[in-house]
């Protein structure tokens, strides 16, 4: 698994699914072995595996096998990616409507 | 335009795309006219309003047609929701840890 490479391409690809936001609502509540996930997801097993695996790779979710359990639990670095990216996003438009701000400001003082 | 429907599947589905997150990079810096924001991302002007017609939808971009310009700026609707969406899923784990944590306190009280 590559671990360094987590880009908001792939969290947001990864998040973009409805099955597999059911699965990380699910892994909120706690840890789950592959086969339990699956359970109340009427789809099929390898459909979960191919799911859980994108979610891996954006690191939304970490997977560990214990003899020949598989367990699934969250992983908060994709979120973080994501919640990064919209920070950025805003610490832009409030810099920028601070500058409006001060413009505003100047042009007051200079009537 | 429907103001009421903002989801998250329509919010996520709208930033999974490179070009539109370019476009609202591209206006994080300041409101735009359509064929200004056009110009540098090298796709046709027909690609760029079809673009912001699902960014619009989502609610993370608003544009207003005055005279013959369409002027483009960030609407922070649609990432409030994508935050909140994260928000809801941050405190279901925090609340999980802390009960974790308050039975391995009863736990340890009962040693």
């Amino acid at each position: 698994m590559p671990r360094a490479e987590i880009n908001i391409d792939r969290v947001l690809h990864a998040l973009g699914d409805p099955t597999r936001r059911a699965i990380l609502d699910k892994l909120s509540e706690g840890p789950l072995s592959v086969s339990r996930l699956a359970a109340p997801l009427d789809i099929t097993l390898t459909a979960v595996v191919q799911h859980l695996q994108v979610l891996e790779e954006s690191r939304l979710v970490h997977t560990e096998k214990v003899g020949r359990v598989r367990t699934c639990r969250i992983e908060t670095a994709g979120f973080s990616v994501l919640e990064q990216w919209i920070g950025d996003r805003r610490s832009m438009w409030e810099r920028r409507l601070d500058r409006l701000g001060d413009l505003l400001a100047e042009a007051d003082e200079g009537e």
